[in-house]
């Protein structure tokens, strides 16, 4: 039995071998896919590699030559520590990081001796409880800090260096010898560490997350515009009856737009650590981003909500009877569709060259006329079939969000499907 | 002159003195107070504070007691640093950091050793450059693949590790006399922190991710009713004339689920590596919240396009002449309106409790069908009608997008004022 069993996997491992190999070949051949991908789309991201590998060759250096090693000591590989912590992709993150670990070493580090110092007053028995106590109120103080929003925006990583450089100091003073020399060599590796990341951030091809955020927020406007202009000619344009939108890769460009605030978020606040740089004053006023970045991201929803609705309509097959009423609307909606397109489209122009221009205002003027004009449309005395307009806007945009509750009510059910909700 | 002035400082600053003091009071009572609400909105942030307190008063125990640290020596310090960095509030935040850090720590030491034994070969001089090649190859591929999505997302923190601990062995190899006492020291001391921070997360007053997903999950869709259910009894109830909606409450509580993507990702990935608890099992379908979140926040949309129209509406201050037909659809929108609330509420409970009703379906069902109503008062017949309201709708929700782009251009015309752009 026990051999017919072998002799049986054996033929099975040999008949699925071939196939086995050939399956881990696609499967390599797709991840280089993948990689060269990711590489082409940015190539900023290869030369970040390298820098990385750069910045810890450099630091190790110091390891390695006799006359720098006896200088500092041991305590050298708290340097390739740091480098590998601190190094971010984008300066602002160096720095922010760099900045965060000197100053919380330096503070954590004196705040450690004045402890050890209190502690030793308390005698052999006293010191190690002195100072536990000391760990705990600290650690529980500084770790309840984070929760603060604006602590944890910016100095998160800083409280977590001073949690650790204080609990190391505090624990290790009590069987260390030369504490000060200890502090010392902490704080000279930390520096050299912090100082090789800055500079290899922001002289060797670096990447400055305040010109990423400024880039962003125009490319945004521009996925705005993409839907837009992609709109108004493909729905609003001449062929009164158009074909269906499904598949237009101008649907899907905005949709990345209503989920950017935590790239935007974190961006910003790296730039803000930034110096000054090209085009980009240290002070720049960063802030302003975030808010054009809050109103695009408002209009996106409306967008969306358009987009939906545009959806559900042309799913019922609604047919037109009265042509020339139609094509007039369907004309006016073509030109506000694309001239909000174009003033976009000026906007982030003018954003990314940094040069204003009032084209933009203008496209958005044509755009208001063409809403003016169809809202005359409806003749001015018949009042009720405007107030019929209202209505129908309001309700329309509502059974919207009713339809919307349908897909929430499917998942829902799906999720209750997939953990076995008890059902009455 | 000089010593006018002197005189004049010293009366500027007795007289600002007693201001200055009671503007600090006040400004360390409202310091006081913000902190006393972070902890009451949430008392699970106090008790995370403590234990972290706690986590790291028992490693440095390790430190005081003789006999502990005689077996391993003055790289116990590695097992605090281990517990600072690792221990996060929730307990997937703390398995996934933990794990990340034990498996990294072990892979890249023995790949640290295997390059160790490889750049032996070479020789004394050889050495170091070739550990240096090792190390600038190792950290320049493994920072490279943090660019990949499912790696950043899941791993991100364990790369690090790699890099850190790949560095240091090789580094140090090249003068540590005893390598592999070191490597077994550094991992012994690696599973202490880990092992720490776990029994602390998970068995003193365990925050669970999945849990905290499980409710955010339901609480946005109570944001969302919380706003129908108002905008049903204030706008379109039962007093036609409503007044103006500004500064109602229920207006702003929907609009923090537009942004709660990062959040729910965050939660999600944690819960991936949290053990069965309460009511979740281990392979609890987390993606599924995900899908949840993905719905609402489009419902979430549609309803910041409602929202924004209605403002814009009722600062027109439209005037209504066929009662009748207005209060006939003002009543339809109300009962769409409260129905959809109701349906949220009876999803939002069904997901707190677990406990799948279909009551949401029939509130969403009367809701439809108060839609279909709407619809159907206008005369069938009259097919231009329809073709107007259909017209109007896409026209308004146009209107508003258009609408959308003024604030943008405000905002960059703003920034342009601000950086002070070049202006043709």
């Amino acid at each position: 039995m026990d051999t017919a069993a072998g002799t049986n996997e054996k033929v099975g491992f040999n008949s699925w071998c071939p196939f086995l190999i050939s399956d881990s070949i696609q499967k390599l051949k797709e991840l280089a896919q993948k990689i060269r991908k990711i590489g082409k789309d940015d190539p900023r991201r290869v030369l970040h590699s390298l820098k990385v590998g750069l910045a810890l060759t450099l630091v190790s250096i110091f390891y390695y030559v006799n006359p720098l090693f006896h200088a500092i000591g041991t305590s050298t590989i708290w340097a390739v520590l740091t480098v590998v912590v601190v190094m971010q992709y984008t300066v602002g993150g160096t720095l922010s990081k760099g900045l965060n670990r000197a100053f919380a070493t330096l503070l954590a580090g004196a705040l450690g001796l004045g402890a050890h110092h209190l502690a030793a007053v308390a005698g052999d028995k006293g010191e190690p409880i002195l100072l536990g106590v000391f760990v705990f109120m600290l650690a529980a103080m500084a770790t309840f800090s984070r929760f603060v929003p604006e602590i944890k925006a910016r100095y998160d990583y800083g409280v977590t260096i001073f949690i650790l450089t204080f609990s190391l100091v505090a624990v290790s003073s009590y069987r260390a010898e030369d504490l000060i020399k200890l502090a010392y060599q902490r704080l000279s590796t930390v520096a050299i560490g912090v100082a090789t990341c800055l500079c290899t951030s922001i002289f060797v091809f670096p990447v400055w997350a305040g010109e990423d955020l400024h880039m962003l927020v125009a490319a945004n406007l521009d996925k705005l515009a993409c839907f837009l202009e992609g709109m108004g000619v493909e729905y609003f344009g001449e062929k009164m009856e158009s074909g269906s939108l499904e598949g237009k890769s101008f649907l899907q460009s905005y949709k990345t737009v209503l989920n950017s605030k935590a790239t935007e978020d974190s961006l910003a606040n790296f730039a803000r650590w930034e110096p000054g740089h090209g085009r980009f004053d240290f002070r720049h006023p960063w802030n302003q981003y975030l808010k054009i970045g809050a109103v695009t991201r408002h209009c996106a929803c409306s967008i969306e909500a358009l987009n939906a609705y545009i959806s559900t309509l042309q799913q019922s097959h609604q047919t037109t009877a009265d042509l020339e009423f139609t094509q007039k609307v369907q004309a006016a909606c073509a030109e506000m569709s694309k001239e909000t397109g174009k003033a976009m489209v000026e906007l982030a122009a003018s954003i990314r060259e940094m040069k204003w221009s009032s084209t933009a205002g203008k496209h958005l003027a044509m755009a208001t006329e063409a809403a003016c004009r169809v809202k005359a449309l409806v003749p001015a005395e018949n009042s009720t079939l405007l107030e019929v307009l209202i209505s129908a806007t309001t309700t329309s945009l509502l059974t919207e969000v009713v339809r919307c509750t349908n897909p929430i009510i499917a998942e829902v059910e799906e999720l209750s499907r997939l953990v076995e909700f008890k059902r009455p």
